[in-house]
């Protein structure tokens, strides 16, 4: 390994963010599951979950842009056990809802430990899970479609937060436990 | 049609944005093109541009949600040829840069008529595209991978520009020419 790449590993490692993560209900599309891990990646989130009651979940490698390798997925057979371990760690739970009553996505603080939950492509988000939501949010829609795509809604809402943390100053010193930050340089740094 | 949908179309044309767009420059996969059209009819873009050289584009209805319907995409063989085009409209070209002497996408005023010009998914934007535009823009990117998804990216931007034109004002009242207004919701409104 190079000392630049060495040097990049460790600078990303300084900005990743522990208590900001995605959860994404039975999200079944390749290409959309990896373009949010690949995002998540680009705002410095490096674990996020996923609930398939079936089967496990296809990644499409390229789509992630090499993210697979830097993000973990957790993995999950029903909501409230994705819930359950989220709260355990602290989380505000975040859901996504396009109902007029859903806040505007911008007015929640994100500089709070916070999991976003994310629904399924043609169904959307669960009756169970909007009820085991902290806060329901929505993204404004002023055109004649119902919804975005999941990878791009999702996209929005994390770099709002990316956008809050910043301003707070929240990217600025390592918030990874020390014991983590030795075992990812360890496992990352050192293949 | 039920006069709720007809009430519906009226309310979606008077936020449409005729002087905010989207030029994406062989972007080839359909997911991803239909993926920045729904998007765009989402924030009220109803006209975007593709520059192509060789053969049409094929969308993908499923993934546009229905947008196909409500948003005119036109086609160039040339990124010059579509610039052409966009300047006679007045329009300042930002186009995204994934260098570190491009400014963030959120420095730049987006109530300005504006087209945003973003790049093909493996080799990105064309140095006679970057050569072309008034201002090159970057999303922070914070973790390992180099780039986000083309539909992720050009989503974060133009509800950015959504997010100044609603704080502008610019969604409270009809700013399509009367003309194209009335062509529209003849056409749409009874089909
Ligand atoms: C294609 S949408 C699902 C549409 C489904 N028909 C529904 O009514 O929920 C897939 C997921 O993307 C997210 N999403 C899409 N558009 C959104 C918006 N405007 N606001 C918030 N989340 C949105 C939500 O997580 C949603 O579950
Ligand atoms: C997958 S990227 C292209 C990556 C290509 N290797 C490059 O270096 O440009 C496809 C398109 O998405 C947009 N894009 C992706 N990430 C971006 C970022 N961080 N800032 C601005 N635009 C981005 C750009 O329009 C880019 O041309």
């Amino acid at each position: 390994m190079s000392p630049e790449r060495f040097a990049k590993i460790k600078a990303v490692l300084a900005m990743r963010q522990p208590d900001l993560t995605v959860c994404m209900e039975e999200v079944h599309k390749a290409h959309n599951l990896s373009a949010v891990v690949r995002t998540a990646d680009a705002i410095g989130i490096h674990e996020v979950h996923a609930i398939f009651p079936q089967k496990g979940v296809r990644m499409r490698p390229h789509t992630a842009g090499g993210s697979l390798n830097w993000v973990k997925v957790h993995r999950y057979r029903h909501i409230e056990e994705a819930v359950t371990a989220l709260r355990t760690q602290g989380m505000q739970i975040v859901a996504t809802n396009l109902s007029a009553k859903a806040k505007d996505f911008r007015d929640i603080d994100y500089t709070q430990p916070t999991a976003l939950l994310v629904g399924q492509e043609l169904q959307g988000i669960s009756p169970e899970a909007l009820a085991l939501a902290d806060h329901h949010v929505v993204i404004p829609m002023l055109g004649m479609v119902q919804s975005l795509n999941v990878s791009v809604a999702s996209a929005l809402i994390l770099y709002e937060a990316q956008r809050q943390r910043q301003n707070a100053g929240m990217y600025g010193h390592s918030r990874l436990p020390e014991t983590e930050w030795q075992r990812l340089l360890f496992e990352r740094g050192y293949p």
